[in-house]
């Protein structure tokens, strides 16, 4: 067994050594910086809403992101209290990994100019919008792949996902600021349709223990994670709003939905649990699931109220899916969901596409006044009606969701062949190391670990 | 009992319920965004200092707020280590509702404009304020309550604070940029009289070993806390300031007062506690007392060694009030302040408020130049001269506290009625859920688990 | 002994308390706000960029140094798992001492103007570049000094390491803007010279249990510490760069440079140590690398692949420098590294200023285009070649490790003379309350303990 862990201890730092050089040799073919240096040559899904604005501006928000995909996703990520440490490195390796080569690909859709690709503040925005998808796939199979299979999920999502961006927001002229489709949607189901291919039944014992531990452990996780997202998010969903106003409305109605969908936990755990407060890891969920539904809706709501009622809506879903719909998931679909991430971003991210869409054909000149043409350029222009853009929007929705799932299910076929490359053995070994805790309860020391592991990535 | 348990949960489940649908139903009463979306009508509270600032310099601001809501009170709140993952579920149900019951309240002062709210962020930064003084009361009462007493608490309190707010702010044309009276004097007091006013002998066995718990488990809350206290609270005190420059003497000021409370911690403890480094939770109370400190004279001075000193003499005097002034509160008043919040917020407020009264008294158009406008728009209109200012600010005080202890008084009464609906069994099942780890010091697992509760909110 | 302790715990107290009211008389008669309020007469080193913005733009800048300071740094001092809790109180001490100092010293060279120091947010921001110094020298020795003698060490380094910066930058007009040289490689040094002058071979067994422990405990600081510098880092780099353009350019060249060399820790660690995944301590290792690389050479970078090469050379120069050269430094020069400062901010400091040296030869007008004059001012006026100015940042490099080497060494012989003064029981108490866990393994409260202490500065 040891040249077993042996290989699988080469093939990674392989692998790592393969595709850091190939992202060098990459970049020094391509990628140079955008003469006036930043923000570089305007990407239209980011609608260059900070080319006009002083980059002092710009600089915070680019934080936000990054604290976005390396805490809160990480958190996400690293749900799984055993995987504590082990989770956070191998994130963060995907996270570094991701970042290059998202900046490559999207600069390749995007940035593309006369041989070259120039690159600023933009293209790593648009990079950590890439991994947050990536991240979000992998809460779905974390634990059952190894890192070498998460690099190369991680290579082929990159490019799917940015594939699907493109045709959704370039060239149907989408409207997605938050990413309730491009991120979480179809992160969510390109994870779960590559842990349908790469479904072991043997694996369900251990599955449904750490679905137990969930509760016990990752509270910790969950209140950092729970903290964050209420800190940061709300910017994260308005990086790329058009229009300080705009922006402002897209934050509000965030917070706002936040607060209900909050609240509804409250309201649901107690009836489908016993338990007078909610969990941590509950109001992590229900916090998160108000945010992807706000993704695509935040900035098209005018009116608080409309922001409490769908937050509010969302938080009582989410529970319910855990309860009721993860199960028939698992045991029916034979889809294993380690850290749900269906009821956290694709559930809620296709509520909150249909809600866009809804607001979309209510959206009116009076309404929305001079933030119709900040929104919705192409109807204030006038070259497009406002059914047609809602039905662009309707329209985005199967198609993610296509793309999401023939994505995921080639990838989880090409991971399946990289398995057969490596023994079991070794697959496990690797997964041990990775997990950094073969066996739980067995010795106090590895519970000891295990409770280091958790406050790990906060 | 469990049908006991059964009927606080649902209690609990049906208020959250009621408290949301309130909101929702009022917000689609009367609120909606204010027409150039943000930053909203403005409020006299605020100065209106950001209405002419590009609003990507109000984002940050707003976000520290927050962190400092849900993050460093978090944190203050969750001061018992054993209340760890359970107080900050708690915490965080507290700050959903609170946020949006003060946006409302506040806006039927300040926004109500021909039968609408018109809010903006500004909004959402007020109502920050008013839950932090809400969370600084549930210091006060942590453990003593139940989460449905909590609720009604901020219920109740979040109108009272608004309306002390009201009156001093706008009514009487007090300076209060950071808070000392309206958020740390008046959330300590009212606190304080709730806990008189629920006083249960029985429970000070439990109390005293709390205290001596505190010592060993709290230290790493307490380091986190001082952390991102350090970090954000400068920007949380200079908020509201009026003007860049005034705003920045603001920032600076804090950061000395603080580095000079946190020398004289160092100086103190050695003294008063058989320790050569003092606890973290030390030197955390001495951060924020230095920040009350510097909540109204922040920035009203304009030499740095009076920064200094302010924070130097209030390090002593925070240190000094929990040796002495904390038992003699408990055995003669029977007031239990479970995470001594009289000595970092309500005594630290009151000195603030009498160092802001002397700086207005010491006031003169030499010495501030073109900020007396800014700081002290009245004077320096010339329809108040400085002397009826510095009264005003002095008369603030006393009105400050009488309202919090009236509030503070109605509360307490209101929620002993309340917990006479509930038998005291449930009550206590609903404490030890909300507690999370009924015996401690029994079962090691517990101990795990409070250990993991611990790290939580960092 | 116990009278010893007593001796001790009145020592620091009574250091505190002096050196507390020498800052208050210092401020007292020098001290002053600047009249403009922020950001205060411009000292050359900081090259005034923020002069010409908005304030709001410096706001979040200066945040992010705080968080540099007291967060990252403070948790690479508390690298020690052990330390937890206790180190992180004294390095809170050590920063709110060194913050006051410095901006004292730092005034006396740069804003002192007829009598008076004006001070503003920049004071602040480069008091904050001497207190990172600090905590780099503390990181050495941390472990094998009392608090008291830390004091002192910070009481002297902040002199010459601000004499340091005032030759290089000033004097010589040397570009450092992301203080490889300054902060990394004369803070490392020192504290290395002070180390060795305080060699005590008794002292090797704790030391070597020391570096076991730390695989296993610190991970959870690793992964927290990581993730910050991922996020704040690179605005701490390009904190006093001159402009946006050139701003973004070195943000973005250190965030590239963070992504290469996190991923070559993953090639190397699998090589060097039986481990499929590094440990987390590793990877924030090769994180800070990869920053201290960029520190100088980030702003003078013109194409990303550049900063990928560099990170990923650093990334794997690190980690072979832990192996292979820490065990000669200890053994062969009798030098202790306790946080391995040497590998992570001596080593890449040099070479980050070699790189510099290269990139400052081939800057040439038309690859720079306007951004030589805000990169290499003097190049551009024409007053000097860039010959000249390539030579000046080499000559940098030795006059910075010949003054931290003879400053590390005149520290350390005074805090000999300060050790004699105390009784070794004396010292060892101290050491013990410091370390706030006398014996380790022997009883699982204290493990329990740590366990808390670990999660400590997160």
């Amino acid at each position: 067994m040891p040249e077993h862990t042996a290989a699988s201890r080469l093939r990674l730092s392989g692998l790592c050594f393969l595709l850091q050089i190939l992202n060098i040799l990459l970049f020094a073919v391509f990628v140079r910086y955008s003469p006036e240096g930043s923000p570089g040559p305007c990407p239209p899904q980011l609608n260059c809403s900070r080319r006009n604005q002083d980059s002092g501006f710009q600089q915070p928000r680019f934080q936000d992101v990054h604290v976005q995909v390396l805490l809160s996703f990480g958190l996400l990520v690293a749900f799984l209290s055993r995987y504590g440490a082990g989770s956070a490195a191998i994130s963060i390796l995907i996270t570094a990994f991701a970042i290059q080569w998202a900046v490559f690909i999207q600069g390749m859709f995007y940035f593309f100019l006369n041989g070259k690709i120039y690159v600023g503040a933009q293209s790593m925005v648009s990079a950590d919008f890439c991994t947050a998808a990536v991240l979000i796939s992998i809460g779905a199979v974390l634990g059952r792949v190894s890192p070498v299979q998460m690099l190369l999920l991680a290579l082929l999502e990159v490019t799917l996902c940015t594939l699907n961006e493109y045709i959704l927001l370039s060239l149907m002229g989408v409207r997605d600021s938050g990413r309730s489709l491009t991120v979480h949607t179809f992160g969510a189901y390109f994870g779960l349709m590559v842990s349908r291919v790469l479904y072991q039944p043997h694996k369900d014992k251990r599955k449904r223990e750490e679905q137990r531990d969930k509760g016990h452990q990752t509270d910790v996780f969950a209140v950092v994670g729970t903290i964050y997202l209420w800190i940061f998010w709300p910017s994260f969903t308005s990086t790329t709003t058009v229009h300080h106003n705009a922006e402002n409305w897209a934050v509000l109605n965030t917070y706002f939905s936040l607060a209900a969908s909050t609240m509804s936990t409250f309201i649901l755990s107690p009836l489908l649990y016993e338990e007078t407060t909610p969990r941590m890891v509950q109001i992590q969920d229900a916090t998160l699931a108000g945010m992807a539904m706000m993704g695509m809706a935040g900035e098209m709501l005018v009116t608080p109220f409309g922001a409490l009622i769908a937050g509010f809506l969302v938080g009582l879903i989410s529970p319910l899916g855990f309860r009721f719909f993860t199960p028939v998931l698992h045991s029916r679909l034979k889809i294993q969901d380690t850290c749900g991430v269906h009821n956290t971003h694709g559930l809620p991210g296709i509520l909150g596409a249909l809600l866009g869409t809804l607001l979309t054909l209510l959206a009116t000149a009076d309404t929305y006044g001079y933030r119709l043409e900040l929104v919705f350029p192409l109807v204030a222009q006038g070259s497009r009606t406002v059914t047609d853009q809602a039905l662009m929007q309707l329209g985005a929705l199967p198609l993610t969701l296509l793309l999401a799932t023939l994505g995921g299910g080639l990838t989880g076929a090409v991971l399946k062949i990289k398995v057969l490359r490596c023994s079991p053995d070794a697959q496990n070994k690797e997964n041990a190391v990775f997990r950094e805790v073969p066996e739980e309860g067995s010795d106090p020391s590895a519970n000891g670990k295990e409770e280091l592991g958790i406050s790990t990535l906060v």
